[in-house]
């Protein structure tokens, strides 16, 4: 199994609902750097598991519409709360979501699976990983 | 796949028994940063894998345990080496059983898994991954 | 000249004021990973630049004073752009104050400068450095 | 499931061919920063995963064929692109053809996978994973 | 005494000349993640160093001069070895002489030097820094 | 001013004597991560700041007389404690004293300074800079 991962980061204001979250109720905010990770069984034509310049720039666009907002506010994650995991999976999701688009090009179809992790601080992360 | 991870670390000295080793085998000591991974298939109501917090609790009471200590005068290691990879599965089973012991609370029950991995160095680590 | 430096970390909301900022003058958010450095000319008694224990119970206490809140409502910094270099700065100054206090004992006499970097994602970072 | 990873590192430079890579058509280079690890289902007598030593020195000499090199130049590499993942793959398949030769001795009979993970850069990375 | 630090990386081919370098005489390449450091004795009028998108902006040119080339074919290095040092220094230097032709903008008059750092590899970096 | 910095490590038993060191008191260790830094004001005519695989060399040589080993039998450290920032000092001495003694070659007589930097775990490190 190959895979290839990007790197980018989120910086957003937030807040979450229920006991468990104690002083994280609190207006907050956090950046998060997220890693998501295209994998699949065997490489392509060119020898890649995807066009890391496509991948790199879907990610972009991807974080760079949360980026600098406060989520809470947005309607997208109504009745949500806004955890390092649960906006894993809403990245991988988005980020699937655009490679049966077929933003990713052709050599996109072999992708098997799609991870992401984000790092909230150098001591704590969470990561969601589907197939696709 | 959801998970979350904790960082801690712990300051230990030990020796190993064994040719293997080589210069190892002498007294001598590490810096652990041990990174634990609690692993489930569907969020909580609240959106989480586990409460972090309390991971990061129990994740630092059970290093806490062994931190700035002589881990050959440990009897819980009698007769083994307390490798990397050995500590990563003496911590992994510690949390294990706090887990079934409840001390994550009742969001815990759909845990399905945990890693823990063990930095010795910056060019060498070792994981232990079981089920929940 | 040694140093000794700790780590800790906050996750606020802020925002900032001046067409300077772009989008991030909306409200958004960060984890500032913070290290605190302590400078000296020479080791005291015990061979030691300063009370390492001392120094992350204060650093923490004066970084947990700011973590999980939105900055924008404290009224410390009414007026003032809560940039990654001005927090820098906030909380060298904070741990600067309590060194004269006498809260990091009396070894704590021979320090001669501290030093903040706040790092507010994984390509960019900020520093301040001042005399005790 | 346990597992050792060491790391090391290697200094080339390549082309690739194929539009796909954009301005990486021309003559460049990486630093690439190679993480292998062994993975086993239990430990063994010595309760480690394998000799770390022999480890190191394994993945040293299989980097130390390909550093400081044009891999443009390499027979080994005709018709093929020389991509992070597909680096990746050659040096887990070296790895595995050394467990297999007995370079790793008698306690490597246990492994069961070699995964190898190539970072070029801060921001992106590549894997290959295999069984043994 | 505040800082503001960006990062930005290139992959670039070269080989070095002088019995000093060993088998680096050979056409190889690197990796260099480049952090650019900015200094200025007191803040501006919006509580910054420098405006972090024009600094990040403007390393992200001078690097993309660079990137993804063989520095061997290019004139601006005849005579000289593009050492991990030296090409700090050039990066440095090219950024001084957009400060000072006013790309920073009006905030920029008051900073005071530049440092900028290349990290060839996990186990080494080089740094030069200039006053402005 | 330039510098360059390679890494190494050691991993090694020791304990501390004095009330500040609270529990550290007790037998325990820590791995090392060594940074050596080597300072000069102008290049070389090979266009370095030192060689670069003698620097590695001495420090490997350095850090290896003190690598898994308990550094209370060590007679050099007698009424010495052994902490991050009195280590950073014997390394850098014992660096400086290769340096004066020609180990690093010609071109080192340029370097003004070293600095050596112990990181001790991921939340604490430590210097000592002298200079040459």
């Amino acid at each position: 199994m190959f895979s290839v991962t990007v790197r980018d980061h989120m910086m957003i204001a937030h807040s979450f609902r229920g006991e468990v979250f104690g002083p994280a109720q609190r207006l907050h905010g956090a950046t998060f750097v997220v890693d998501a990770t295209f994998k699949r069984a065997a490489l392509d034509a060119d020898d890649i598991v995807v066009d890391i310049a496509a991948a790199s720039q879907e990610l972009n666009t991807i974080v760079g519409a949360l980026n600098l907002r406060n989520l809470d506010d947005d309607p997208a994650f109504a009745g949500v709360n806004t955890t390092t995991e649960k906006l894993a999976q809403v990245i991988a999701d988005r980020l699937a979501a655009r490679v049966h688009a077929g933003a990713f090009g052709d050599n996109a179809r072999g992708l098997s699976g799609i991870a992401v992790t984000l790092h909230e601080s150098h001591i704590a992360w969470a990561s969601y990983e589907r197939p696709l």
